[in-house]
């Protein structure tokens, strides 16, 4: 296992890094960004809160943008950041370049389907081989939390609702709720699995997965009214009458006039980390 | 005056917005973002902290990655971040496109070389031109401070200092302390301003304008000891050694590890604005 220290930036008395290596699921060189904070230069390991980004984003707009790190300096937690999709010259992207697939958007899913399937596995490298990665290369705990924006707030709750013993707490800013009834969902869905068989897409829709997830983990998420993208793509309602259904309490809160940017994250990731922070001490 | 909205999204309870609108001064169409807290809403006039960014910036960068609305939002502060240089079709650009030269590179001087002297007038519109829009168009007091990071914290400086009953304090992340006796600065100068002649640099070199400056302003300086820029760039050493022979008073702080990116700004943005308040109050 090698990785590679591309840079380091003192932040909040923690450091800012990003460090690259080669992912054997992924078939790629990978880079991904952490956030570690002065308690480790004090010798104590961390827990990690694992952060899932949006269609378009790589690994550094949750660093740069979000404001995370003064309170995970506070509260003694790294963040790991990956990027949204495998990269290099050899992957493939989509042949009409559209943001939403191919190239940072990788879903977060297994892809079956060629030519997608030779990289793009983002479900095994976000839910086995970055933590294992992480926990054997950094002075962290084996405390996991999982959160995202968009479709990665999708990520977040597919990978914490079908691995629950592996986190303490998931969260989400305007997740892509229910992606088998959304155009980009659909759109990505079929060219990453292939036709809904109804098995291959529903493994990773948050709301067919609620039903079947056990133990329940805490659920925090946030989602603006103002967002354009609230109706037709998120779908925050059909989550919450799965939940409803399930009988798996989560906690959704509609917040006036927000919108989808990273204002609206950096207004509310102090409570999702202190949410995080209240369960990694269970 | 006209005023054209381009986008808002709502920010830490407040409002963050950009804002077009044709400069008599820069004669081009420029953008300013503006950042207004809750207590707006609530019908308080607010000061205003005007932010000025380095080279390569627009108004977005200080308001992307500082994280410093969540703290303008607790005080009740509006926070307006111009852009670097004037901009547009016909605004001339260095013609070898080098980052610290023309476009993203005002230096907040007014120019008076040919071509640069029809457009490049940015110590008159930060100076002037901007605050009386925003006075006159937005919901604030006449409390004013400034302060920025690299070039804009030698615009900053210089502004303040030439300038000091117009604003209540100022400050600065890795200003660029001594322009005349550096490469970015003499690079700028002589395109900008000619050869030197012992005066038209001197007036906007904080070095040279300490001891001129009365009344004294409280100043407040972060610096990082890994910055790149730290010994042939910046000089720090010169700033201080220029107000102590002034006989000027200011905090200047060096931050051991911290180097010249917005990870440093973002880690003491939130006591430069509590500094920035505590004048506002006097």
């Amino acid at each position: 296992m090698t990785l590679d220290l591309v840079i380091r930036n003192k932040c909040f008395g923690g450091w800012q890094q990003q460090w690259d290596h080669y992912s054997d699921v992924l078939n790629c060189t990978m880079r991904f960004a952490v956030f570690l904070p002065p308690q480790v230069e004090e010798g104590d390991p961390v827990p990690v809160l694992y952060w899932l980004s949006g269609l378009t984003c790589t690994d550094e707009n949750f660093m740069q943008k979000s404001g995370a790190q003064r309170i995970a300096a506070e509260l003694g937690m790294a963040i790991v950041a990956p990027d949204t999709s495998p990269r290099g010259a050899d992957v493939p992207d989509d042949p009409n370049q559209d943001y939403d697939l191919g190239l940072g958007a990788g879903f977060y899913v297994n892809a079956t389907e060629p030519p997608w399937n030779q990289h793009y596995q983002m479900y095994d490298y976000i839910a086995d081989e970055l933590p294992s990665l992480i926990e054997s290369q950094f002075p962290v705990t084996q405390q996991r939390a999982i959160a995202g924006h968009s479709m990665g707030g999708h990520g977040a709750l597919v990978i914490a609702l079908r691995n629950p013993q592996r986190y303490s707490s998931v969260s989400a800013f305007s997740p892509i709720s229910h992606p088998s009834d959304c155009p980009w969902g659909q759109k990505a869905f079929a060219h990453y699995l292939g036709p809904d068989d109804g098995i291959n897409w529903q493994q990773y829709d948050a709301c067919e997965l609620l039903a079947l997830s056990t133990p329940h983990l805490p659920v925090l998420i946030d989602q603006g009214t103002a967002d354009q993208f609230l109706s037709e793509q998120l779908k925050p309602g059909a989550l919450l009458k799965a939940a409803e259904q399930a009988g798996y309490p989560i906690s959704l809160r509609m917040q006036p006039d927000y919108d989808h940017s990273y204002y609206f994250i950096a207004s509310f990731i102090e409570e999702h980390l202190r949410f995080h922070a209240r369960w990694f001490d269970h």
